[in-house]
């Protein structure tokens, strides 16, 4: 096979930083190296193929899902929140995107550095177990495996999450005409990340916004069930990466609004200091959402009249043109929105 | 709280290596720190208080199995497999041992050290792929990260499965004059790795017999039904770590024949040469069961018949004296057999 020789030392093709990005250089690795000769299963409706946020599996009439996630962040403590707050809410918000907005179950794996304080693992099991309250999931089997100094550098966890779905929404069902809305600010949780560790200092309103939206999720999907089309966490690959994977995916194009889509100043600020783009930033506290033209209005009610969504705002819509692409409309002009081929900031998530 | 300090180059308390090794520092780490303030779920039949091989969850009238393990092995390929048959196989086993032989579902995380040799990533992709064959388990989501070269040594994989079963099989249920069978020779693996890791070279018959087993139990599941009251299989504490486990929770004594234990020349040899008691070593292709004295011979018999169990034996019974200890007669006299305090060869599994 022809994988890529990033970081090559020699003739031998090796892995790259960015091939656990989750951006181009991932899709690659994933489908070549570790799906390539993955067991086909009939029943599986969305599998390891698809590279959606979870796996669904029918069990009786009711649909499972699966997700996983290894969190590898640094630094582990950060403004707004720490890895055991991100481990649980990456997990439960996963579920969430794929319609299983009730949680049976998380499993645990940590893997510790020998010598690390135990007050700092306190702290971690501490904000993780206080998310698991938050977000109404209890963690039903862990694993904890220690490695020597100088084969591994803190702390990593990885959270598997089993939910129940009624209604599944995985990234193909956008429609063309359909209304994107942001749950949330975008930008917040990288940026902060970057920022604390460039160890610049900005306003204390810029900070992580980590956290379980499980809840947003259930109310809207309570208020516009089947009109809720997608719905897609903009994690690693930011909204631009999010929403050219929902566009290629569904097939259409998706033309966005500039003006509309919720930054905060700070957020804004800081990323013109650091040279960077929150829309290619990785969040962990919001969400997007395709929706049917019709339903729109209601899901935008639902959504602000919740404590976690007062920030949503409808950004744009799907369109027949331009598709698998993403065009944002600057008010002067139309632009291509590019994801980042490769993620150059490892370890915010 | 009063965790130990271990690995203490000053005065705050640090995590050690034993606290990852399974054992007693292992279950301390994980019902101080980590478990300590979980939320409580009152469906839960099996949670992480139990410290089980998995947590049941009732899902309309099945029970759901959910597992998870890190893998930290080092080295990563080995006489008999690698860390990739080992993570299907590890968690295939631990679902297996809850009663759960039908895997729903795997997912596998992934975290490799950016410079890995792709090649190697796939020998471990192509052997998980296997393995998963082998079991009749899917991987239906996956996850793939990478960290800085003096971030990670080499490769870890977390696994995850979901399984339902009929009939759970928890530690607690080992009733006085149960007979206990091991399903296969004991201590290959963890021999094999630590005389691999010393560079010792043994005869060709000397390897890790790692493999996934839930087509062995479930065909003991089968012919023995409820009469099967207790399974586990013997990891990272080894058959002398297991079976106390099993004396403690199920509050009886176990009274092992020395002579009766099946472990191979080479095995003993090597074991002699190293140190090493296998009883105390790590394996990932045999299960311990406690059956009731009726159905004894059956299980024995099916065992056996079965390709993977043609070494199964009758190796002693729960008795009522010694609550909670493990016995063993060797034919002069009698002695405890202790778990390892803390388990001295780290990342074996």
């Amino acid at each position: 096979m022809s994988s890529p020789a990033e970081g090559a030392d020699g003739d031998i093709p090796r892995v790259g930083l960015a091939h656990g990005a989750g951006g181009k250089a991932t899709r690659q690795l994933v489908g070549d190296v570790l799906a390539g000769g993955h067991v086909d299963v009939a029943e599986l409706t969305v599998g390891l193929d698809a590279m959606d946020d979870g796996a669904v599996i029918p069990v009786g009439d009711q649909h499972l899902v699966i997700t996983t996630d290894s969190h590898v962040i640094q630094p582990a403590f950060f403004r707004g929140g720490d890895i055991g707050r991100l481990a649980i809410s990456g997990t439960v918000n996963d579920l969430a995107m794929m319609g299983a907005t009730d949680v049976l179950g998380l499993t645990s794996g940590v893997i510790v550095e020998a010598n690390y304080p135990i007050a700092d693992l306190e702290r971690i099991a501490a904000s993780m177990h206080d998310a698991c309250a938050e977000a109404d999931a209890p963690i039903v089997s862990g694993d904890t495996k220690v490695m020597g100094k100088g084969e591994l550098d803190g702390v990593v966890i990885n959270t598997t999450g089993v939910g129940v779905a009624e209604q599944i929404t995985p990234d193909v069902h956008l429609e063309v005409d359909d209304v994107i809305l942001v749950t949330g600010q975008v930008g917040s949780h990288g940026i902060s990340l970057l920022a604390a560790r460039e160890g610049i200092e900005f306003g204390a309103d810029l900070r992580s916004d980590v956290r379980p939206i499980n809840d947003l999720i259930a109310s809207l999907i309570d208020a516009c069930g089947a009109d809720v089309h997608v719905l897609k966490d903009p994690t690693r690959m930011g909204v631009a990466g999010s929403l050219n994977e929902i566009a290629r995916k569904s097939e259409v194009g998706i033309e966005l609004r500039e003006e509309r889509i919720p930054i905060s100043s700070d957020v804004k600020g800081a990323g013109e200091m650091l040279g960077l783009d929150p829309l290619q930033i990785a969040n962990e506290g919001i969400a997007l959402v395709g929706v049917a033209p019709t339903a729109a209005a209601k899901a935008l009610e639902v959504l602000r009249a919740h404590p976690k969504g007062e920030d949503a705002a409808a950004i744009g819509k799907a369109i027949e043109d331009h598709t698998g692409h993403v065009i944002v409309d600057t008010g002067i002009g139309r632009r291509f929105l590019r994801e980042p081929a490769s993620e150059p900031h490892p370890r915010i998530c």
